[in-house]
C-alpha cells in the first residue's frame, strides 16, 4: 500500500522539529516497507512570504488529496502587522475548515518522568491522561458575520459570532463517547448554558445522544469555568472532556500546562470517515507554538511532533502496534534521563533536537 | 452621612455568609457611628419562588437606589429546569447590565497562610497578587443575536453574538491603568485577536490608550489561551490582567482556584462614576458560587463575603482604613490558625461560619 503524507512544517521551530519525523518516516520504509509517500508544502509565515497567503491553493490541493497531513507550527514576530486574513494562523484554520476536521483530539498526558517539573505537586498529576475532544470546525472561530464596522465618531464596532447547529454537536460528542469506551468509559461536556444559548443547545444535543445512543458511559455537565477551576484543582477526575472550538482552545492549552510535558503533547485533528471507503481526512499537529524566540538553535524539543506522527500511525493508517512501539520510545528516552532544555532537570543529560530524534529512532 | 447598602444574600451559602457581614455592619454603625441604612431583597432561585423571576422590579428599583449592592450567590439543582430568561443567573446579569457595572475587579491573592492548600506549588503562588479586570457588561453575554431557531428536520441552530465597541473597551483599560498605578504598575491584556475581530478591535484601542493617556504604565499582550497558560505556569509574571466579559469568566476562575484561597475571594462590580455627584454605582459579591451541596450546614467559609464588604468600604465609601482594618481582621484570623472546612489544614482550629465570623469580628 501506498501512505500518502503531506508535510506542512511552517514556521520558527516547525522545520526542525519535522525533521526529526523525516528520519522515523525513512526508517519506517527502509526497515518495515511501510510505504510512506511524502510531498512537501509551505504554511503560515512562510507561505505569506512566497506567496502572500497562509497557504496556497495548490498546497490546499495536496492537503486535500493525502491521506494524512502533518503540521509543525506557525507564526512569529516578523508577521504581526500582516492583514488579518493572510495572518499566519489563517493558513491552519482553512486547513481545519476546508478539511471539515471537526474533531480535534488533545491528549493531556503526565509522562511519570515529568511529574516534576509540572507546576502542580506531583501528586495531582503523576499519572494523569486526559483526552480532550474539541470541537474544530464550528462556534466563534468561523461564525459570520465577524466583522469590525466603522461607526463614525471615532467609534468601531467588532462582532464574532458563535454559531452551533445540531448535527455539528451530535458527531464531536458522538467521537467524544466512542472513545470513551476504549478508556475509562467517562465522558464531562463543558459549556456555559447559563449565559450561552450556544451552550444550552450544547448541553440538550450531548444528554439526548447520550441518551439514546451511549447511555453506558458516565456523562456529566459542568459549567467550563468550573471546569477550569476542576482541571487546576483535582484534574485526575476527567477522562474524555468535550467541548466547542473556543473553551476547547482555552482548556486544552490549560491542561496541556497541567502536565509539565506542554513540549510533548500531539494532538490530531480528524474528519468524518468518507461513506465508502471508511477513510478521515486529518491532520496531526503539536499542542506547542512556533516558539519563535528559540527557533534554528537546534534545541527544540521534537517529541509533541514526533507524539503527533505516533497519532496519525494510529489514525490514519490503523497502524496501532507501531504507534505503540513509537510511544514506547518515547517514554524509554525519557526514562533513560535524556531531556532537551525544556524538560531539563537534575541529573539527566541535555541534548539537543537532533540527538532526541535519534534516541528515539534508535529506541 | 447615611449610607445605604442593598444586601440581595441570594441561594445556598448567600444568606449563611451574609449574616456575617450584618454583625460587621451592626457593629461599625453602633461602635464608629458609620451610618450604614440597609435594606434587604430577594435575587436568583429565592426570587423565582416567590415572584417567578430572578429579581423583582421593586427590588431592582431598589438596587438601582442604593450606594452599593452586597450579593451572595445564586442558583442549585432546584432551578435547573426552569425557563432561561427567569434562571437564577438572570437576577445577576439583569443587575450588571441595569445598572451598567462594566467593571469587574477580581484579585487573585494568595494568603501567605493558605499557600499549602493550593494545587500548585507553594513556591509559584506565595505572595500572589493579581488583579483581574473584567469588561462585565459587553461582549458575549449580552450580544444580539442570541436565539435558538428550529431549522426542521430535527436541526436546530444556537447564536451567540460577541460585540464589542471601542468606548467599552477604553472604559475598562483606563480601569485596568488606573490601577495598575496603584500597585505595580503593569498591565497585561488578553485576546484571541489571531482567530477573533473583537481580539482585533480589542488590541486596537488597548494599544491606542495607552500611548495616549498610560504609556507611563508597562503594557503587555497575551493571546487568551497563552494567558491561561502563562496563569497556570508561572502567574505571579501577572500584575494587573485586562480581558473581556467571557474570557474573564474563565481565566479569573483559573486564578482563583491556584490561589488555594476560592472560598476567600471578593470582588467588586463597578459603574462610571456618575458626572455630578462623582458615585459609582457598585455591587459586591464573593467569587465563589452558591455551594448547593453545603447550603444550610453553617460550614460555609463567609470569607469571600466579608472580604467583598472590606472591598465595598473602599470604592464605594472611600473607607480605605476601615476598608484595610478588616482585610488585617481576616489575616489575623487565618495566622491564628482558624478556620472553616474548606481552607482546614493540620494544626489549626475548625470553626463553622458563625465563629469565624465573630472571631473576625472580635480582631
Ligand atoms: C493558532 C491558533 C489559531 C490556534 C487556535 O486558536 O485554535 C491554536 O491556539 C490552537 O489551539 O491550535
Ligand atoms: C453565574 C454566572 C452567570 C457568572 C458569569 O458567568 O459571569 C459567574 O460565573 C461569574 O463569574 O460571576
Amino acid at each position: 500500500t501506498v501512505r500518502k503524507l503531506f508535510l506542512l512544517p511552517g514556521d520558527g521551530i516547525g522545520p526542525e522539529a519535522m525533521n526529526e519525523v523525516r528520519k522515523i518516516i525513512s526508517y519506517m520504509n527502509s526497515a518495515l516497507s511501510a510505504g510512506f509517500e511524502t510531498d512537501e508544502g509551505l504554511v503560515g509565515g512562510c507561505a505569506y512570504d512566497a506567496h502572500g497567503a497562509a497557504i496556497s491553493e495548490a498546497d490546499m490541493g495536496k492537503a486535500m488529496a493525502a491521506d494524512a497531513v502533518l503540521f509543525g507550527a506557525v507564526g512569529g514576530p516578523k508577521w504581526d502587522g500582516v492583514d488579518y486574513d493572510v495572518r499566519p494562523e489563517a493558513g491552519l484554520l482553512r486547513l481545519r475548515k476546508d478539511l471539515e476536521l471537526f474533531a480535534n483530539l488533545r491528549p493531556a498526558i503526565c509522562y511519570p518522568a515529568l511529574a516534576a517539573s509540572s507546576s502542580l505537586k506531583p501528586e495531582l498529576v503523576e499519572g494523569l491522561d486526559i483526552l480532550i475532544i474539541r470541537e474544530l470546525t464550528g462556534g466563534v472561530y468561523f461564525g459570520e458575520p465577524k466583522t469590525i464596522t466603522d461607526l463614525g465618531n471615532g467609534q468601531k464596532r467588532a462582532i464574532d459570532t458563535q454559531v452551533y447547529d445540531t448535527y455539528e454537536i451530535e458527531r464531536i460528542s458522538a467521537v467524544a463517547f466512542e472513545l470513551a469506551r476504549t478508556r475509562r468509559n467517562a465522558v464531562c461536556s463543558m459549556e456555559k448554558r447559563n449565559v450561552m444559548k450556544s451552550g444550552v443547545l450544547w448541553n440538550q444535543v450531548v444528554t439526548a445522544l447520550h441518551k439514546e445512543k451511549f447511555s453506558d458511559v458516565k456523562l456529566e455537565h459542568m459549567l467550563a469555568d468550573a471546569g477550569g477551576m476542576q482541571l487546576v484543582r483535582a484534574p485526575k477526575q476527567f477522562d474524555v472532556i468535550v467541548t466547542d472550538n473556543l473553551f476547547g482552545d482555552m482548556l486544552s492549552d490549560v491542561a496541556a500546562m497541567l502536565t509539565g510535558s506542554l513540549g510533548m503533547l500531539p494532538s490530531a485533528s480528524l474528519g468524518a470517515p468518507d461513506g465508502k471507503t471508511g477513510k478521515r481526512k486529518a491532520l496531526y499537529e503539536p499542542v506547542h507554538g512556533s516558539a519563535p524566540d528559540i527557533a534554528g538553535k537546534g534545541i527544540a524539543n521534537p517529541i509533541a511532533m514526533i507524539a503527533s506522527f505516533a497519532m496519525c500511525l494510529r489514525y490514519s493508517f490503523a497502524m496501532v502496534a507501531e504507534a505503540e512501539a513509537l510511544e514506547k520510545a518515547i517514554a524509554n528516552v525519557l526514562d533513560k534521563g535524556i531531556r532537551t532544555g525544556d524538560i531539563m532537570s537534575e541529573g539527566c543529560s541535555q541534548v539537543g533536537t537532533v540527538e532526541m530524534g535519534d534516541a528515539i529512532l534508535s529506541e
